[in-house]
């Protein structure tokens, strides 16, 4: 009963994310896939674009402020910050632990129809399949309170956007073909 | 015999990567991995940077230049190109091949100590284990010819070439683990 269990105990504790809650956009996924007994979810995000200050390492990292919405021109607008700030753009990204070697092949299989860099993460213990977009944005924006990018900030707004309307369907796509399996 | 022709037969191939060869930083660590019976190499690249055209998608892109070695200025000097041209960094990639589940699991264990990104892409048929480098730079850089990185070129050469260096860095560790491990 150890699935069941640890599914059990995940799905009940509280959100640990820096969001602190699960966005609404990707809510329907997550109880497909947790009212299936093969799999619980233990994180996600429905794709985010982010400025950021530090080394780019996990916990040596400092969110200046964030977006998992549309974004305006008003997101670029920054006070003048010291030191090098970073525009990030991360795509969808989503864990499903997985009842046995079995199960996390099956949705591996189904998550790599749409996802392509979709992998197991981890197995022995837990077998818990990391399901991603492949797009990426990772470039200095700010350094030393000038901003480094002089294209026009309207493209780069519409590019971000573009990234996030396609994640969304990417997403809507792979909740439909769940459903289907399910 | 299956795994053991596959890779009799993998290694003999002919090299159908862009670069047509592999590059002489990565061998000593194929050349340890490929020498255990439970293992082969499919692939790898050590770290690189270059500027691309096109969507992102795989089939989808013109590379315009590419460095595998520690850039100068000289690398940021591109032709009016029309269009957006965009600076990618990629760290260390390399797939194995491994003989069953159990050894994917020992060699995504040893992986995962330095390449935290590590994970298991493919099973089944094959268990392909990828290892690779966390770091990511993915800007656009010149936009109808018009360079559109305002900050000074040093600073973005000498933040491209750390990242290179800390790549070969953890690249040579993990021959070293392996090693001791084999």
């Amino acid at each position: 009963m150890t699935f069941e269990n640890d599914k059990k105990n995940f799905l009940t504790k509280q959100d640990k994310s820096k969001k602190g809650s699960i966005d609404t956009r990707v809510k329907p996924l997550l109880n497909i896939i947790n009212s299936s007994l093969q799999y619980y979810t233990t994180s996600s995000c429905s794709g985010r674009v982010y400025f950021w200050q530090g080394t780019g390492k996990k916990n040596e990292m400092k969110w200046v402020t964030v977006s998992h919405e549309l974004i305006t021109s008003a997101f670029f607008n920054l006070p003048p910050i010291p030191g090098t700030v970073w525009l990030r753009f991360e795509p969808f990204i989503l864990h499903v632990c997985c009842h046995d070697i079995s199960s996390a092949h099956t949705f591996l299989n189904l998550a790599r129809t749409i996802f392509k860099k979709s992998a197991l993460v981890a197995m022995g213990k837990k077998y818990l399949v990391e399901v991603r977009g492949s797009e990426f944005l990772e470039m200095p924006f700010l350094q030393e309170g000038k901003l480094v990018f002089s294209g026009d900030l309207s493209w780069l707004k519409n590019w971000i956007n573009s990234q996030l309307e396609q994640n969304w369907e990417k997403m809507k796509k792979f909740e439909k073909e769940i459903e289907k399996e399910s």
